[in-house]
């Protein structure tokens, strides 16, 4: 018996042989060269606790941003930000559409607190509408959580919804936790991150990770972007003081660095996934069009078990809210990886 | 302004000029040649999710402690372990000797705990005695914390009240938080740990760390043992599934697999300590007899801030409860570097 957080997430590839992941939904590039060499840097340093007020980070991810420093904070990946936010903000209703990332509830009912689900249904791609701003008058929440693009349907929140809810829960004094961690990677790069509303918008909450963007899953890194520094304040007293690593603090400044490698992540993305996506229903899947690094589709119920012999692991959504059995997400890879799940897709389908 | 716990500890070099830093309690050899093989040898693999159950990692420790794996989980350090613990016991009184560590209480009351102190005095050099028992019997609490070999003062707690308190407290239903983080590094090493009594006390905790002993501080990887394995599900739940990267769980293997290098560790030690202790007597300091890997002295206030200019810094006590100002830390390390804070000290002393 092990313990640890029950995982009903992707990537766990431990228990197995050497797998190709599809199942967790990182840059197609994996981790940039400038951060590899940042960490084997640290190699010397391992000694000396972290800066636990990540200082060096935080001046870097300022710069790139184009935000204040004391809109930012730290964690241990994007997951302990999550933590953090319900343990500080200590919300007593949250009002989230579903099917979305089960973090959320998970941190929130740790602390406590009720969660009423808007469902997204299936038949026009589960869309966020303008219906939910209904919902959030009728339910008064504490706090919304949207996560943008949605996690695992792959879809970006409509503009004039996300506008009309920031403003809504701003009137409201209603916090709204927006999950960009897969924004840089998807259709909405340009133009659909909500940080220049901070300022002005006290109630509004970013969430961001290193995670998807630049391969760095293993490192656990993540930063929150918030005008409210008396939240961000008590976040950090949530946590123990050197929770995040040097090997992490070294890689994120490195990372911050990097011109053109989350764009040359887009491309790859941009060209594969109309192609995974016609062949996912070629194969006779429905797919849910994406718009960001992964996909989700509906197939036959144990398909993820079906397709391990084949060397490959795909994220069975059954779990979710809101989901059920025969619902499946897939990350966009390099062109011979999503040919290799193509492949094996199809063989099952045929029959195995 | 930035954020992040306010950070009353040690080790914090980042605001600084290179500086030789005697505030954190690290292995005097630093980190073993075969951890920094392995965080090197992550590189490529960063952009992989680490273990959500740190399984060769569990494996790897039970081995080297002789503790089966479901009395094992590992944390973000041993500090995440004192919050995860807080939030998944919640006690609402603990009982806990002063002066000492002041996470304990930081991770306490942030989850609305009473901490109760029973001081330990200086002239005595900070005896913890028999009269602890009847204040456990007297305030009833739920749990106590005691850490072995206590810090700041460098004392182990002497084993016949150690032994009352496990039975006590078993008797009493209340929990024993017991940091044993600096016991490899003691005169306590051979036979002070409790790890054995863990199956007979359910109520029993301990808690390890690799910071001190393995010189991994930057790396953040701490284990706890408890034979409540309900408590241990719930401090799982309590924190994010991926708590523990991927180059901290490859370093902590490689430590398990480490021969010699702890027991090298001590014996720089128990040779540097007692030439410091004299050194720092005849400066004029008055020293509390150590038995740990670091030595609490009471000096000249303001010493802190003087010795910062010769690139030295030691840890300011001042802010712990049960002491004042006046009182400092310093780290054992090797005999140049012993040597070069000495002579700091003396010429400090002699007027700068």
């Amino acid at each position: 018996m092990l313990y640890q957080t029950k995982n009903p997430h992707g990537g766990d590839l431990f228990g197995r042989e050497e797998t190709l992941d599809f199942s967790s939904n990182i840059h197609p590039l994996g981790t940039p060269e400038s951060v590899k060499r940042a960490v084997i840097g640290c190699a010397d340093r391992l000694d000396c606790y972290p800066d636990p007020y990540c200082r060096a980070l935080v001046a870097a991810i300022a710069q790139k941003e184009g935000i204040p420093e004391d809109q930012i904070l730290c964690g241990c990946g994007a997951a302990e930000l999550i933590f953090s936010f319900c343990a500080a903000a200590r919300p007593q209703t949250v009002l989230m559409p579903v099917p979305t990332f089960s973090e959320y509830a998970n941190a929130l009912q740790q602390n406590g607190c009720k969660v009423i689900e808007h469902f997204m249904l299936p038949d026009k791609d589960f869309p966020l509408e303008e219906d939910f701003l209904q919902s959030i008058r009728l339910h008064t929440p504490d706090a919304v959580f949207l996560c943008n693009p949605n996690n695992p349907t792959g879809r970006l929140i409509p503009q004039k919804v996300l506008l009309a809810t920031v403003d809504l829960c701003e009137r409201m004094g209603c916090r709204l936790f927006v999950d960009e961690c897969f924004l840089e990677l998807s259709d909405g790069w340009k133009g659909d991150s909500l940080k220049n509303l901070l300022t002005a918008h006290p109630t509004l909450f970013l969430l961001r990770a290193f995670t998807k963007s630049y391969g760095m899953a293993g490192l656990r890194l993540g930063y929150c972007l918030s005008g409210d520094k008396a939240l961000l304040q008590k976040m950090g007293s949530a946590v123990q003081p050197w929770n995040v690593s040097l090997p992490a603090q070294a890689a994120g400044i490195a990372a911050m660095r990097e011109t053109g490698f989350v764009s040359a992540g887009r491309e790859i993305i941009q060209t594969e996934r109309p192609w995974m996506e016609e062949h996912l229903r070629q194969i006779g899947f429905t797919v849910v069009p994406s718009q960001a690094n992964f996909i989700l589709f509906f197939g036959d119920a144990g398909l993820g078990e079906a397709i391990l012999p084949y060397g490959v692991q795909i994220r069975d959504c059954s779990n979710y809210s809101g989901l059920g059995a025969g619902w499946y997400r897939v990350a966009v890879k390099r062109h011979a990886q999503n040919a290799k799940l193509i492949d094996a897709l199809a063989h099952i389908k045929r029959g195995g």
